[in-house]
């Protein structure tokens, strides 16, 4: 078997970002497709997943759940692929499968971590609330903040591929909704089509005092996907008993140095005690043999009954995941972000 | 009824302490003892327990689980009295009984918060590990904790009232107990009568190597009653899964102003999400409806069996409460501190 004719481009990490993720620290390369040997398969990308944990993979010190990409090799990603040649007898030519293939065109597999999507009529979704994304959301929401009707729920990136489905869920739970997200068009995204019942524009003044009044009750399960401003904002509000599920803090990947801010952990400390907090951190890795089946199930049921609505932000040209990553991290996507790598 | 011969010592708060209490932020007064009406009765004061919550209850603004003392009134406190005079059918002249009478000689209860000590061999531990200090150990780590056998636990303020419990709790569930102490007595009675296995010196250098190298296996639980230094060493040997019980943080409480220390909160916040730790706050006024009975029970029988070790430290006169107060949350007291305000 010869590839001469296929030609793989591929996106490496050049140089550890200093802060933001710039240009120069990524590097496309163009060379031949790999061939696969016995038991493998040769995978075409057609989409391609942006998620800000791999910003934490760009930095030499990586976040100890997943090894760091190291400098000049592919960075990594989940995607959606077409098998295009395969020496494995589990898959065919021409099969849609859920991947870990990075930011290229082409790479190979042994089978291991593919998982079949045939059938699926928006296989990207595999990569958004049907996937990673949502199945952070549903673990994190459900097993961990354990929200009951009648509560507040507050959740920032509410237009995200994460935000939008816990605030979804959580509205499925019988609990009130708070979210906050950049921008007058999210925001009403998020009331009209998702179902929040309030959301608030954080590039407005006030986020405090905004929060404050929109959470009359005070919030019961804060869903702590962006540190910063947020958290600041939430951490009076926290009612006794109140559950702060970490699920990552999108505003510090970017922290070049320590931040030369006063020291805020007492406050948080004296929270955590007065209001009876349990906070309490996840990786989503952990969770898929014991509830990656359970998810599956239940989210494609509330997808097909409009029970939960999913938005993508899709990208075309994989030349454009390394622009396209660093809006991410600074909340430019609207909805899931995807990059179109190949027609389907 | 007329009680002219009673005088009644009791300490005010006079001032709201800025930073550590000072003596004039206290003033002992000297009045007649009250003269219980129909269906109170009048307690002498034995014993006064001395605890570092009691700090937050002097600042103008309260922890929220308990009012703030006004200024001008008695401070508060958990008590060993006698009862001197009986206008209450459920309670004779003569019995032992649990109180909060505050920094007084003599008080009056309706009998509604007094529980019965008849009996007891050495009723101050009423006050240390058979009462509310034990119990916030027991809760703390065993409830919230849960330690399994094998696993490292840390606490600090290893031979303080709660800490000390801690720690042997620990050890009869099969773990591994790492304490920190001030000084050498301490360390060695941690590990000599307590059973701990290692305990390291706080007043010496590097604490944050030290407890690296007595936790090869790093840190499954760790009893947070101090926070400062202690929190920035234990953070980095957090084992994934680490359970973090927050029973309060002594160092911080007498920090008159923010700190102006670089901002921990980004470290903090990584390493709740990358080691999966939960952190939960608790204050044990809210688990004595479910949990006290079955507390006393297991304790005394602890106690009683020699399993669980008590050390008291005894301060003779009322007039000394301020002075040991302002002691305790530096760490002077070696055991449950206590106050002997009159004999038995």
């Amino acid at each position: 078997m010869n590839n001469d004719t296929l030609v793989n481009r591929r996106i490496t990490l050049a140089a550890r970002p200093h802060g933001r993720p710039a240009p120069q620290d990524f590097r496309l390369e163009t060379r031949p497709a790999p061939v696969p040997g016995d038991g493998q398969v040769l995978l075409r990308t057609l989409y391609l997943s942006l998620d800000p944990y791999m910003r934490n993979l760009m930095d030499e010190v990586g976040p100890g759940y997943a090894p760091s990409v190291a400098l000049g090799e592919t960075m990594v990603g989940g995607t959606v692929g077409r098998v295009v040649q395969s020496r494995n007898p589990q898959f065919q030519a021409g099969q849609l499968v859920l991947a870990n293939a990075g930011w290229q065109d082409y790479s190979l597999s042994d089978g291991a971590d593919l998982l079949p999507l045939d059938g699926m009529a928006q296989p990207s979704l595999a990569l958004g609330g049907l996937g990673m994304p949502g199945f952070t959301a549903y673990v994190g929401l459900l097993d961990i903040g354990q929200p009951r009707p009648g509560e507040t729920v507050v959740v920032a990136a509410a237009t995200g591929a994460v935000g939008a489905v816990v605030g979804q869920l959580a509205k499925l739970r019988g609990a009130r909704v708070v979210g906050i997200a950049g921008g007058a068009d999210k925001c009403r995204h998020a009331v009209e089509k998702l179902g929040f019942d309030l959301c608030l524009d954080r590039h407005e003044a006030r986020l405090d005092e905004r929060l404050a009044a929109a959470c009359p009750a005070g919030i019961d399960i804060y869903f702590e996907n962006v540190g910063g401003d947020v958290l600041d904002a939430v951490l009076p509000l926290l009612n006794i008993g109140a559950r702060v599920p970490v699920c990552g803090f999108i505003a510090h990947y970017n922290q070049a140095s320590p931040s030369t801010a006063s020291d805020r952990l007492p406050k948080l400390l004296a929270t955590v005690l007065q209001k009876r907090i349990r906070m309490q951190g996840f990786i989503i890795l952990d969770h898929y043999a014991e509830r990656f089946t359970d998810f599956r199930k239940e989210m494609a049921e509330w997808v097909a009954q409009g029970q939960v609505r999913l938005r993508e932000d899709v990208v075309d040209g994989l030349e454009q995941a390394p622009a396209a990553f660093a809006g991410l991290l600074e909340g430019k996507n609207f909805g899931k972000l995807v990059v179109r790598v190949a027609d389907e």
